[in-house]
């Protein structure tokens, strides 16, 4: 039996793992929820799983979580309630599937306390990776992605000795725009870049896949999860999303792992490393029936952001960070209709320009720099950059 | 530093690890090597390697290998000779690649001399797969695969438990009558029939290839080697031979190997198992260069050979020996101009049905089925089949 503490329970990705939790209880046992703000879902999540602890945003969330639920548990708030949740000494397996940066205390918490992690929140590698890693190594806590590239790759090492990669091939969608002209780039409206062609996400890392930033994203991740060099680490467009990404060794041998684009694959992976569950009910690959699969180089001059991400963990230090966070702002400026598609890289371009870089030794300078590259890319948005054409706000 | 007795050292296979080895001196030493009669290349090798022992096919070989070779060394002969080779007790590793039923003795005597098996000769899995496997399992003895689909499946098995598979997915290129009508079968030559599109092999695999039975003999290995029931095995067709086989677990996700389509790969992983070469002479895989791939079901009414090979293992006993021991006759009358290429299943469906299945409790058992299926193979030949059309006599 393992017992689970899972942050993020309401979004897609706990929604999700509680499904697995629930298919297999001889297996899971949940310990404790957190969750934001949607108090609806969370009620009836504890009425099913019965955690003893439960974390929400702040105290008025707590107030009505506690008028909806019958059941006697203890509710907590804030990032303090969250690291609460993620330090339960029940707790063997933490899920961090928070968003945002804010998943990053607990996170650490979680893994100072030494619990193995199966990783969700991106922030927690793409804001403090090499910090998270070094303190994952010194407490021997195992951290298996969850995001459907990096656990193809945690798959695909198995077994396998790190001297004998070559290289990690991180495959992309390449989005909805891979044939879009650089012109057509600029009509992007918020409804058509939500519509991605594989994967049925949130708003944000549908843009993000859109401009091709979740990839680059990726890219930090890996780095940072699989110690590896920035250079090891390729990107290549396969738009049917069917393998998940490869590693290529140096005996010229390539292993990679295969699946129907569905996140409870990775998701159960996860949850239940290190065997795999006897039966998920999850669409099975169907090879002949899909037909073909294609691959082609990204194009860097069309999507920028790739091109960034690497600029970015060439620099070093706090340069991921404020990468990350100027693209937050610049995506949700997106979303809210006051910069155009073209827009986002311009705005991450010039907030990366005008932060300064300095090292990230602490969770704190961390969440300094994310707070500072914040406030710029609010700037950068309020200034002279390209706004969506009027025929085409859509949403 | 590993100790190598390679039988079957000039022939494709036997040349390819040669070459690894000579690459690789810090790893590898040979002990002994063993071949039927090409002399020539035999005595380079020796000059190069220096075995302690060599074995050849007979005495006359024998005597002219004594002639080419300035260097001291032992010179054995006939299948006495190459299971003293095989069994040699300076041997870590042998290399079983010798070409047909020949290899299984001195196969066996190997392994039941405790040591591990790079298998590369098919005739001992598919003639006495049961017999063989539950040996290197009383001995603890591995059996690492040659072949680039068992290879695959094996290196996407690492790291892996059995219960955790749910089946095998071997791929088949098809073989250059992949798009040609029952029609164009009947007029099919041994020239076009050698001219397979992705590997460069022997002319008995590569019509093998062409009646798609090289796959039904693989279905048969890998029933064997991996110990799963055929039901759990799948053929599908993959006309780019990049996939080299795959493994789908129980919770749908799938582990695929990859490669261009080049032998050296799975030889290298065979010899230095369980590790990888630092570094391998062969080319690497480029997907964005190839681009596509295609998959589809395999048509079993257009290759019968495929399907035959799943009812000789429902059949069970000494019925995939049969099966093997009349194509292996059909292949040859083909290739010297005495039968049609579509009546190469007839041939083995024909010899099937006349040769009573036994049990196989010994490798004597299993020879002389083999025997004997041949026997009547060739009287099958002799009997009403198909002839080849005059006009498509090209060789």
């Amino acid at each position: 039996m393992k017992n689970l503490i899972i942050l993020g329970s309401t979004g897609s990705i706990g929604v999700n793992a509680l499904k697995i939790v629930e298919a297999n209880r001889d297996r899971f046992n949940v310990v404790a929820l957190g969750a934001k703000a949607s108090v609806k879902i969370l009620a009836q999540q504890i009425e099913i799983f019965c955690p003893k602890l439960v974390s929400v945003a702040d105290r008025a969330t707590a107030t009505e979580l506690r008028k909806l639920c019958r059941r006697r548990v203890k509710v907590v708030t804030g990032v303090k309630g969250a690291i609460e949740c993620a330090t339960d000494p029940d707790g063997d397996l933490v899920l961090s599937a928070m968003v945002g940066a804010v998943g990053l205390e607990p996170t650490m918490a979680a893994i100072i306390a030494g619990k193995d992690i199966a990783l969700a929140n991106k922030e927690t590698l793409v804001v403090a990776g090499e910090l998270v890693m070094k303190e994952a190594r010194r407490k021997r806590v195992k951290i298996i992605p969850v995001d459907s590239e990096h656990s193809a790759i945690f798959q695909a090492m198995r077994g396998e000795k790190k001297k004998s990669v070559r290289r990690l091939i991180v495959t992309a969608s390449g989005g909805p725009f891979l044939r879009s002209s650089k012109k057509d780039l600029k009509k992007v409206t918020v409804k058509s870049a939500l519509n991605h062609p594989n994967w049925s996400m949130g708003p944000k890392i549908s843009i993000d896949s859109a401009t091709m930033m979740n990839k680059g994203l990726e890219v930090i991740e890996a780095r940072w999860l699989f110690n590896l060099k920035p250079e090891l680490i390729d990107v290549l467009v396969h738009p049917q999303s069917i393998i998940h990404s490869m590693v290529e060794f140096t005996d010229t041998s390539v292993i990679a792992q295969l699946g129907a684009p569905d996140m409870r694959g990775p998701i159960s992976f996860a949850l239940n490393y290190p065997d795999r569950l006897e039966k998920l009910d999850a669409p099975r690959l169907d090879l002949a029936k899909i037909g073909l699969l294609n691959f082609e180089e990204p194009d860097l001059k069309k999507f920028p952001a790739l091109r960034m991400a690497y600029e970015s963990l060439a620099r070093g230090g706090s340069a991921p960070a404020t990468l990350n966070a100027a693209n937050e702002v610049a995506v949700e400026s997106f979303l809210n209709g006051r910069i155009a598609f073209t827009s986002i890289p311009v705005v991450v371009e010039k907030t990366v320009q005008r932060v300064d870089g300095g090292s990230v030794t602490t969770i704190e300078d961390a969440l300094s720099i994310d707070r500072t590259a914040r406030e710029i890319a609010r700037e950068v948005v309020a200034g002279p950059v390209a706004r969506p054409q009027r025929l085409t706000l859509t949403l």
